[in-house]
Order: structure tokens, then sequence, then C-alpha cells
């Protein structure tokens, strides 16, 4: 029997749409989610937990009260529980989330125009 | 204020052994942490817990009892908690791993000869 891997770049080719990450795959109560960002998003954070971006193509800059992180291909950063962050790309970039199930991605913003629909998976 | 990216390749090239994960973030009760694995590691189980695999550079075949996955670089895998496997890599591969704080590699497997000392970040 075999069994098969989920490839990131397969996964990534098969949505276009910016600021509604895909499930993948669920580690215990985690989920790993993939996304393609383009523009500014709201400023917003998680008080229940920290969130980990890992960008797969492209750059990504989170703003952050204090300041801001760059991030390119290969890089890893976790936003802290409660900080407030907004990520900004000025063009498409293509990220992995990893944080618990249920995570809202407006976090406590109150923005539901901006709010995507949880428990997507491809 | 500029905050840091954590960069894979970057800390990968801090370390040459084999079979001893290093850790490099954390999120929440989890850890990111990265790995090069060469040869045939012990058939073991995690009991308590799912664990993720994430091929950054090279192949992994992860044997199962009922089969296997070959996983090459962008490929993600979960081995769910209590199954047994075990990691074989005939050239050297790069990895890394989350899973929750404090797993011991070896697993349930009684191989202390192969148990990588936990929490050693770089």
């Amino acid at each position: 029997m075999t069994h098969h891997a989920i490839n990131l770049k397969e996964k990534l080719s098969l949505f276009s749409e910016h600021w509604q990450p895909k499930v993948i795959a669920e580690l215990n109560d985690y989920q790993f989610k993939l996304a393609k960002l383009k523009g500014e998003f709201v400023w917003h954070s998680h008080p229940e937990t920290d969130e980990a971006f890992m960008i797969i193509r492209g750059q990504l800059r989170i703003e952050l009260r204090d300041g801001y992180v760059d991030l390119k291909e290969g890089d890893l950063y976790v936003v802290p529980r409660g900080v407030e962050h907004r990520p900004v790309a000025l063009e498409e970039v293509q990220v992995m989330l990893i944080e618990p199930k249920g995570i809202v991605n407006t976090g406590d913003a109150n923005e539901q125009d901006l709010t995507a629909e949880n428990e997507v998976w491809i």
C-alpha cells in the first residue's frame, strides 16, 4: 500500500483567490493551511494563539506595532499570541500557515468582509 | 524596530550531524525542528501525538507497517499518532519536523543510542 505525500506547490496550483486559506493537513488539533496573499490585510491579533507563517514563494512583510518583519521564500516567522499584526504583500505571496483548528483569519478585527470561511480543504 | 525571520536553509547550514533535531521556533506548545537524516532509523511510534515531516531538501522514505510514503522537496506528511514508522534516507535529507514540545525522537522504541537530546536550539 502506497501512502501519499502532500505537495505544497501542487496544492497551491489548485486555487487562485487571495486571503482564503485552504486546509491541507491536520496535526492533532492544529492545521496546515495554504494561502495566496496580495495587498494589505487588516490589523488584527489572535488573543488565544501564536500563528506561524512559512513563505513558499514570494515576499511578505508583516507589519507590527513596533516595526515589521520581511519574509522571503524559505523563511518562517511566528507571530506571538495577542500581538497585533498586518500582512502586506506588494506582489502575490504564497504562504503556509500553521495554527490551531478554528482560528479566524481576521482574529479580533471586526471585518466580516475579509473573514474567510474555515475548514475549506483542498 | 526590525524583527527577524528564521531562514530554514541558513539554520540548516549551522550543523551537520544526522538524527539530531534542532529547535528553531515554538508555536504555543509545539516546536519546529530541523534535522538532517541519513540511513535507516529505528521503527517506532509516538502514542501521544501526530508528527509532521516537511522536506526542505532531498528525499525521504517513511516506511509504514502497511506500505511506505516517498517524500521529496516541498512535500508534507503527517504520521498519525500511534502509527509505527521508520524513516529511511539513502542520501542525506533535510527536513523540518513539527510536533509538541518534549517528544522523544525514538518514540516508544527502546533505543537509547539513537535518542536525541531535546531542547537543542540553533
